[in-house]
């Protein structure tokens, strides 16, 4: 777990679904082991990053359409990519990744309808050949995973969605997970914070004992 | 020129070469003529758009990756197209657009060299089969470009490249009118407005005998 050379590493989910804790959990876990860990998440803090972000979120926006959402996105990305991502790879850090590119499939292509296809036009045209090496998929009910989040305070955002958005990223994601057993995990999000950090923990020995081996 | 069915005229050029002086010509002449005419710019005047190029032209912004500044502009672009330009056209009227795609392979694609091939990928992506009926590319030389939109005040952002920038625009305009003279047009810029003006309704004339033809 502290050799030199890390990977990328991305947690995905729908809203509530436990990524943002269950990072901070794995990512003290590996720096504690004497790694170097980059903690990010998209857009991933850069400075223009946040600016699109802003733009993003932003209601006195309106309606914009799908493809320029998904284009904004993707120019988040990039600096993302350029500043923070790829130098930390190249350190031979671990880079742990609060969504990256699967969240597009799940929101825009699948939440929004644009279809999977010209996600995967965008991924190939910004990230060349460079996937996360492993995905851990945090699966939740959706009512659970909006509890959750509303519960936190969440509610600007959540609110302009409907639950059917959601259960079409949440089967996006699961789909997705289902198809790909070599960079995907499906991970059960429902039970405590502790219960799920140990699957975590068991998966991700796993799978460094694979790739080691 | 007053019939129902009107297109998709752009006009380019790198900066001070006439395209504003003459798209207001060309408009006032349609529209006299009885034709509805949308006068329009790069990034269209959407709500989204104009905040779009703020970003892009705000100098806190510093410096961004070249793909994160083309993805900006094509996500610019797609307001445009679905707010502005299609509605424009499906109605029957004549856009005329102040720079469009063929800006982002004279800037993005040869200017910051990001090759025309990336360019390509995004105007499929973004435009299916949509292409301008007609494109205008007054040609100056980058020197007489630069020195009247100079002359105007322009100097921000144009301080901010050196000439081989525009040197590497000018030229992709050039091959790119020599390709394709269907759809075309390489109009000379540097004599006055009054005579660059008559050229414009000469090409203009022959064009629409040709397509109605
Ligand atoms: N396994 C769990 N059981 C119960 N509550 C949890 C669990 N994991 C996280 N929570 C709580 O649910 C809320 C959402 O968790 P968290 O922020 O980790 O989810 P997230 O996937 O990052 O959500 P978002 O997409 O909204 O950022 C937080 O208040 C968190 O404390
Ligand atoms: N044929 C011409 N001869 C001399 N001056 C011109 C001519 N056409 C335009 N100008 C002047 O040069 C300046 C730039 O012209 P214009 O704004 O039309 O160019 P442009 O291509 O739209 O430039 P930009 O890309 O900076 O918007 C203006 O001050 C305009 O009055
Ligand atoms: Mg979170
Ligand atoms: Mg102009």
């Amino acid at each position: 777990m502290s050799r030199r050379s890390g990977g990328f590493v991305v947690l995905e989910g729908i809203e509530g679904a436990g990524k943002s804790t269950q990072l901070e959990r794995l990512g003290r876990r590996l720096a504690a082991a004497g790694a170097e860990v980059v903690r990010t998440r998209e857009p991933g803090g850069t400075g223009a990053g946040e600016r699109i972000r802003e733009l993003l979120l932003d209601p006195a926006l309106g309606d914009i359409a799908a493809e320029t959402e998904l284009l904004l996105i993707f120019a988040a990305r990039a600096e993302h990519l350029h500043r923070v991502i790829r130098p930390a790879l190249q350190r031979g850090a671990w880079v742990l990744s609060d969504r990256f590119t699967d969240a597009s499939f799940a929101y825009q292509g699948a939440g929004r309808r644009l279809g999977m296809e010209r996600v995967e036009v965008l991924e190939a045209w910004l990230q060349g050949g460079l996937r996360p090496d492993l995905v851990l998929v945090f699966d939740v009910p959706v009512r659970v995973g909006l509890e959750r989040a509303l519960a936190r305070g969440k509610r600007d955002r959540i609110e302009g969605e409907d639950v059917a958005f959601f259960e079409r990223a949440r089967e996006a994601y699961r789909t997705r997970a289902g198809r790909d057993a070599d960079r995907y995990r499906l991970i059960d999000g429902t039970p405590d914070p502790e219960t799920v950090e140990r699957a975590v923990e068991r998966i991700w020995n796993d799978w460094l004992a694979d790739r080691s081996g």
